[in-house]
């Protein structure tokens, strides 16, 4: 059950709820946004009348069963879309936002060239990997705060606002001081610490789905983030593990549907990861246009083959920019055509 | 290797070329279409060079190697798509072809009805299942024969093709006498002995990809079929199985492309079974367009609350008619946009 | 609900009930055992009430309701296990059946010397393919009616029942001319047409689990084999897709203790295809025997680097052998000890 | 490529080697024992043959060509098993180790009466959740330090070695206070920061496959940890995610052969999280001692229906003492016998 406030509820009047749900048998938990408040009564055994009874209270605007276990994420708990500012740029406002950039940011020349190509053929986000998670430990693991750097200055330069992974809670400070947006990588969907640590930070979050997480458990990760305050979350598709060898994973598509019909959140794909394969790139960004994505997120990299990591995914700037224009053309065909039908006549 | 013969190549030629490839020590694999003949060099062990030879010989168009395991589909092999004539509806043309039609053929009143609707709001073949292959040997197993009859007749009456399931190969000659196109089925695309059979028939063939079938093992399902003599083969992705709940299946829509981009023959998707979610139709539909796919087969029911089978993932009358307005919707906000970078003045 | 009848229930008897079951709104499904007789209510939207009141009628042993969609095959049906008898080997009765062979019969000498060598090292059945169901259409499809009538001849000279995999209908007849057991592989486990010819034959069926299936869709797949009139179904776990790509497939051996508490029929393990890696045939059988396994099924080849199909996890006679003696070892280290504790002393 | 140096190898020619790997065009990782030191070469593009060639230098005890891509946790570079010692209980020495206790620490009558029942019973090593990753941020997350407090001073009054699981590298200090073994769970296996910061601790580590890890990943992330200086490891396989809904996980029981066949690590496997179901912990853990493994971990609480996590699959008291004694039992009728073939008699 939420309760939503009104927006001009006191501080008595949700001290007040807040009491009712407890003896209701229920935990509460207080979301303040800027404008209204929500109580969450979470758990289960309470007495869920006394919660519907709550619809009386004193500044109370409404009381919204919710049968999923997430709630504050729920499009039930707030059906318009939730809009994320990136250092200016909007993510969920209705427009298609292209995140571009190389895996991992691998010299000032690298991700300069990368950054300029990528804007003029009109990302909006530059993405690089300062620090990158590797299956192995004698793969490269990112340049680190060298990286960083390099971001803050190419931001300036090319200005475009910058996401970067974060993996190590100690590192939180530091990468909240270069970059725009920090992304929670698969492998770190459920690294519950780090979900803790980046609930307090101002910026925003890129939350990309496991390889082997389910919708669910991908909302409840990111319900994590709201219910510790911070409320800027766009979610990421990025491919799930299956038992095809042709791609690198399977881009769960329909799952960008299924995130916005259950969430608020804005949702964007990964089709670099999501495929693997550089010719899957351009009709899998179409797919996520179609299917309603607020934006995608992909590698681009001045020279693939020199690629210190992902070459085989990333595009170089012609691939970046036929990507582009590709995502341009119209759908196939419109299939729609109105034929009359005369039973009598077809009978005869 | 394949050895593409000239259109014009004798017969003499042909057989020369046949000797010659069991000489280097491969089985020949002959394909006469009604414009010219594939050879089609197939074992391992033979001696490569000696085929690459051919290309010299009388009546020899051109030698292409193959590296994939399938051959006939290949796009390697005939780089243009291959257009599949169903009664008259062609697909693969470049225009997207909606199939539409109850899971089941229930009742006369059930399918004039459900036809004609279909087929006012866009769509150009009706599906109707007369055979069901159910999970449990108590559930709703299809009229059989009454289908195939009823079948006939509305497709006399309202004028639509007709495409059903063949699950025996001992209904073959029946169902050829009733329906324009023949479905294999999920759960059959690996049944052999039912391949072989089809491979055989004039009418075409509709392959839906095996729930755990790899885009691999689907195109070697094909290539049975076009090695057997058919070569009117649609490939129907129908989703996945995966750890996901949510979703009856996991829509595997990238497949489309890749499919696409390995073979020529042309793909659909089935996205009512491939979500089991009606709310998903219509997003995934847009995507198979964005995709490429040549066309989509879905399911509609009068009053789906009360279908034999598969109720909860069919459209009724008006949300079919919402889909196909969907498809004619453009994609998402185009993000294109050229931006001039003064890397001077950004500096400042 | 089942309704059991008495061993001596009159013909009579059992038509009053399958009367009521209809009254009450079910289908009823009638089994004739040799001893006694079995009707199912099936179903839904019937008044279950009016069922359970047919424990008082004359001849109903008792009425048992099933939750699980399966009903023959349930253990809460029948609560002891299922003895099959294979030619005189009996599985299902406590032993531990060991089925080996060939993948595929490729020569008299290749069968002969494989069956001598099985049976002396343990081996109670013979296995060997004659019908080959291969992904590729190029690939060795069997030697087919040749490969029947070895394994006939070698059944004779060495005194091996024998199993051989069925893969149409049109098969059946010839196949249990030579067979003692026909085999149903995982891509047919769901060819329902394959099923129900099968559920007529006199012979017992050895039911492959398909890659994808889960548990449940295994038995119901066995139940159209009793439902049918056929009792004599021995369950084998095979492997199912996964992502791992070290191994062929994922053995699900948990799934044989699960198997084995839902049903009452005998369930083997197949490790050869189950695992794909020779180095782990004899661990995983082993496990096999620690779940409650009624047996395994292996394939051993006289030579197989040189095997026409599965070489690769293909055992030779040596290894076969070491895998019967490992099947013999205790378990590790058994860990039961008595500890006393003396909580004050240990405080101190 | 490993260069294995001899016990008494010199600073100096541990710097020659290490120069040596350099110039041939590949990183030295050192990993220095207690014994000897072991100096791999890591990274692509260098001249294998240069290192091939310091078999002859001084020090140099031999050098191992290492076809995976882990290296100091496989077992071509230590063929014997390693035996890690936990508070004095050692994994890996060819006993059959039980670890058992609640999913979470509740009460310190939970706890004491837990440990004192599973030793009494037999186990070894008493678990315990401090820290509980949940899917929800609502679920219950555990006592925290309170709970590290009672597991210290259960340790002392019962005498079991403690193994609990860390979540977030800030905790390293406080539980590597209170634990003989750290756990790191199945979502924080590929969770680097903290399995680099574990490589630095003395206490021996716990690490859960992730549920759709592939058992190269997973050797990759114990490779984190040895490479890191930490080579007390002990692999636990805890169910991977499939398509079946019948069990919580799908126990990959085979990849425990697999595991131990690629690296000399113990291994153990957690029946509990691997089926989630109580009736199948007894066969899956008698089948985990059959396929070599070094152990088993399971959930054990007083009172399963009133536990705050994982009632479902935990066992009570008496439950787990019927596993224990199953575990004593042996394998099922042995079926080794010794055949005599007559095969002149049996052709008459």
């Amino acid at each position: 059950m939420i309760i939503n406030m009104n927006e001009g509820a006191t501080e008595q009047e949700i001290q007040h709820v807040i009491e009712r749900v407890r003896e209701a048998g229920f935990r509460a938990h207080v979301t303040r946004g800027t404008e209204r408040c929500i109580v969450a009564a979470v758990g289960s055994g309470g007495k869920r009348h006394e919660l519907e009874a709550l619809a009386a209270a004193a500044g109370v605007a409404e009381v919204v069963p919710i049968a999923q276990p997430f709630k504050l994420v729920s499009r039930q708990v707030k059906p318009e879309g939730t809009v994320v500012d990136v250092g200016g740029v909007k993510i969920g406002d209705g427009s298609f936002v292209v995140i571009a950039g190389p895996c991992s940011v691998e010299s000032r020349e690298q991700i300069f060239s990368t950054a300029e190509a990528v804007k003029v053929a009109g990302a909006r986000l530059l993405r690089g990997g300062a620090y990158k998670p590797r299956t192995s430990p004698y793969e490269f693991q990112g340049l680190g705060v060298e990286a960083l750097r390099l971001l803050s200055e190419v931001r300036k330069h090319v200005g475009l606002p910058v996401v970067t992974e974060i993996m190590s809670t100690e590192d939180t400070d530091l990468i909240c001081g270069h970059a725009d947006m920090l992304q929670v990588g698969a492998r770190n969907m459920q690294n519950f610490a780090l979900l803790r640590r980046l609930a307090s930070v101002k910026k925003p979050i890129l939350l990309k789905r496991g390889p082997s997480a389910s919708v669910k458990e991908w909302l409840l990760a990111a319900e994590y983030l709201l219910a510790g305050g911070n409320p800027n979350v766009v979610l990421c598709e990025r491919g799930i593990k299956t038992f095809e060898t042709e791609m690198r994973n399977t881009l769960d598509l329909a799952a960008i549907a299924l995130a916005r019909e259950l969430s608020h959140l804005p949702v964007i794909a990964d089709p670099s990861h999501g495929t693997g394969r550089r010719s899957l790139i351009a009709p899998t960004s179409r797919a996520a246009a179609a299917l309603g994505a607020d934006g995608i997120i992909v590698e681009v990299h001045p020279c693939p083959e020199r690629a210190l990591s992902d070459g085989a995914q990333s595009l170089d700037f012609s691939g970046f920019k036929a990507v582009m224009e590709s995502l341009a053309e119209p759908l196939r065909a419109a299939p729609v055509s109105h034929h009359r039908i005369n039973r009598t006549a077809a009978a005869n």
